[in-house]
């Protein structure tokens, strides 16, 4: 059997947010080491992979290796029945056609108890190469939402330039065109308001705006987020979960087609 | 004439918004013990009753019994017009086309002064038998209408089942199934945070949440909720109004089909 | 060439936003005494006019007169990009065909710049009389706001009456008819707080609530409003911004068809 407790079911709640706008339906993988489930966005174009080690659970057992595949939509529903302060519990038996999920309140006077139907879905675990990024940015997530959420506004890609400099952002569009460039304080006094970059060569890429907004919805996750990009490689935005795991997105660039 | 007048245009505004989504058009009665209203939803699925005893107001005066048509929409579209802290009189003169609502600022240097068209409505006081109710739920209305709202998420019909421990309101839907369970907690530190359960017999009954949900819009009303249940009879959600009244919503149970 | 720097970019969004919705397409008339802007809503019913003077600015530099056609609804979208504390720099070459636009963080770790297109307007500076207005009315902005917001869900017109004791806004719809009487108050403690009117002889017009309802959007320019009307001539609704200038819209009135 499977069981997995955390203490704060907002958390739960913030990982499901921070992906269902972008995938549907995902497989759970779990094993004694935590949870990892990896999908494709529904129109394929990006890939989310999300990673839960066992230590970051007030209580994790999973007898034998499970795979639960849960639509997200569903999921959410059942987690916004839950208090935010609200032990929250995953539980499935081998062989299961439900996940169960229950919500228990501080002082134990109110219980929730749900079950969710699992659907069967392939399991396509995708290989996700290593690969020695050129450019690595740390900068505050809420930054990098604002960012992402302004520049959607006047067009539809965005160029993400790294240099030692900082991170400069464009964009262009019908009214016009503009550029936010943000620059480096690792001096800043507040950890979660510091701007990083470390640069092995300067590195450009373009990408949709519309799929680096569905990954800011992640932001709630956590002070963070993490950029890494090399030329002609998807970028990988993550965000860090604590003391947990993570969420993880990746996006191929756009080839510019003057270069083709 | 009729003259009544409340110190807060807030708690008429409260009282009409806790209504208006259910009920179009309403006879109010007034009499010189009060203001009586009783009317059925538009779909003529629920009752809804409300009662403003004549001391609930800081003046008033009924010379001889007047039943005004109301559009309860117009109504409210008017009392948005008041400030929350104004002081609110209802008037009409005897055999008058229109309901006077006048709200004056505390410090009397704004006054409004609308005239409500009144409608003309058959009217149909129906009797609502006396009940000995088996089972008996005092609860916070916060805490029942975040039930409600969340179950609606999962599905339509609700199952109260009121017992000794405490109150279970299940769910079932596509998705899956599920259940609240709320104890008993007499002893809670403040008054408006109790449950209470008063049980002659165990009393389970299924209802259309849709309904339900429209039941909550009363929950500003005050802290308190109340519902009363027998088998086979309709139950009663009656939200109190501090020292003035009710708000009191019937609806009857669903049957279940397996048990004819 | 001409360079303008204001320090709080929150100011000139609250401006645009207090126009865009009226008017879509104006020319910024820029000189060495300031910027000034006037143009009809796009039904052309009323007139919207723009005055920021030069020693508003914290720089304000303009070699030749120039008058740059801005789309309001584009101009804003770059404005959302802003900081509310950023200093915002507007700034053009002569002959240009774009407006930069660039904000600046506090500290300097973030700049945006930003290049808008121009667009050819016929430039059509309306006259607009000097008026001895028979009844000027000075009240707080926000309270203006409320009673139109308000008395629009009852009815499409207003009427505005001035009398020595104050302002009267009644209105009239299907669902009767109301008024909202606004008393003098020049003694009040707070200066924003403070109901003003001086009458030569009382004015009582009709206006459009719709078109009041836009000149509401100025209200976070400041908190006091500046009404001017006598007979038969357009209404002057007037927001002050600070030491800076003021937004100015005129409606005419509705002629009585009765009087005709």
């Amino acid at each position: 059997m499977f069981e997995a407790t955390l203490s704060e079911a907002s958390l739960l709640k913030k990982i499901v947010d921070s992906i269902r706008e972008l995938v549907t339906d995902a497989n759970l993988d779990c094993s004694d080491a935590g949870i990892n489930m990896q999908a494709m966005d529904s129109s394929h174009v990006s890939l989310c992979a999300l990673s839960l080690r066992n230590d970051g659970f007030d209580h994790f057992r999973c007898d034998r290796n499970l795979s639960l595949g849960v639509n997200l939509a569903n999921l959410s529903k059942i987690l916004k029945c839950a208090g935010n302060t609200d032990l929250v519990t995953l539980k499935s038996e081998d062989d299961a056609d439900t996940l169960g999920v229950k919500f228990e309140s501080a002082k134990q006077d109110r219980i929730s108890e749900f079950e969710l139907k699992l659907i069967a879905l392939d399991a396509e675990h995708l290989g996700i190469p290593d690969t020695n990024y050129k450019a690595q940015i740390r900068m505050p997530s809420t930054d990098f939402q604002r960012i992402i959420r302004d520049l959607q506004v006047i067009g539809d890609t965005c160029t993400i330039s790294a240099t030692k400099e900082g991170v400069r952002f464009s964009v262009e569009g019908d009214l016009g065109a503009g550029n936010i460039a943000v620059k480096q304080n690792p001096n800043a006094e507040k950890e979660e308001e510091k701007v990083e970059v470390h640069i092995e060569e300067p590195v450009s890429l373009t990408f949709a705006l519309r799929y680096l907004n569905f990954f800011t919805k992640a932001t709630p996750l956590g002070p963070i987020v993490a950029l890494s990009m090399s030329p002609d490689v998807p970028i990988v935005v993550e965000y860090p979960i604590d003391t947990t795991g993570f969420v993880r997105f990746y996006l191929a660039p756009k080839i510019d087609e003057d270069e083709e």
